[in-house]
């Protein structure tokens, strides 16, 4: 059984959007008991994550680590079209991950308990961001 | 087909742990013979990773290495409701990856003859993990 | 449906190659219309990577930022039988992934306008490659 939707959403800026409830109602509407749910992220300048779900705090903290990894406006870049944040936005793109799957058991997304989904902007002006959801099972 | 097992493990603290010959078993356990074997790592503060397989001070190098990238009690960290190495492990788990996907070929995983698959704590303690293994196949 | 074939690939030493060709055409090859196309390195010193593909400077500039985090010929290395790009290119790869999914739509691979897929050699010489792509839907 395959059940493929696309999520749309606009980010206000580099920020994290919680979409574990997007995800989880796709999953239920495809009726798949087990099986596997996969979310790609059809850009290069922003990721799918999987966060604690709890504590903002993680995701400021986050941010704190990747701005180090992949430094806006690094002046060792050849790659600046669209500003400073542009292949820094590559590089968070490329060190987290576009396309993760997730576990479905009993109907659910097999998440843990401090488990959550989340799309990571890596741009500065708000962006608009196609998700694909591919839900697959029995 | 799909074949739905749960892999729990304890961690002795910061560690890796091959669980190669745990997931083949359950893929021949399946009798898929082609197709794909997802494990998911249902926490936020351990990886699942694939790694050179023969000499264990590979292992010790990312160690080196990812130290680097996600610092124990860094001094910007906003998050520490469980000490040092709290948000070092949600750091160190959205820079490797919590779900792996494998080929199945001829009714076994199809890796590489030096790769092997490990569950990576990130927390100082034992922790209990819980390591959902989805086959799907035909 | 299930479809499944090993591209094999020679690098001429660190580089990246597109393989968006090679994917897209085995997605055709399998008719499959709706699912998924599994893309796995078996090594453990070269990356499968989704990038910018209209400007190539793109990648050097991932190729700078990626030698911060894991430096060829560091000192701490403990494992470094092959040379001072050893340990370095096990990092790249783990830091990086080995595997992606990526959304079949229409009969096609589902990536964004400006989405390649690449294979990432991270080795200093030439190296032959297999990678195993796995289609699977409807």
């Amino acid at each position: 059984m395959w059940y493929q939707r696309q999520i749309q959403l606009t980010s206000s800026g580099r920020e994290t959007i919680d979409i574990t409830d997007k995800v989880s109602s796709l999953v239920r509407e495809s009726g798949v008991q087990t099986g596997l749910a996969h979310v790609f992220m059809q850009h290069t300048s922003a990721s799918i994550m999987l966060c604690e779900n709890v504590d903002s705090a993680v995701r400021k903290d986050l941010e704190t680590l990747i701005v180090r990894i992949a430094p806006d406006g690094d002046p060792a870049y050849q790659h600046d079209y669209e500003g400073e944040d542009d292949m820094a936005a590559h590089g968070r793109s490329v060190f987290t991950t576009n396309d993760i799957s997730l576990s479905i058991a009993g109907g659910e997304l097999a998440l843990g308990t401090w488990q959550g989904l989340y799309m990571w902007e890596h741009r500065y002006e708000p962006h608009h961001r196609n998700i694909m959801v591919t839900v697959q099972g029995e």
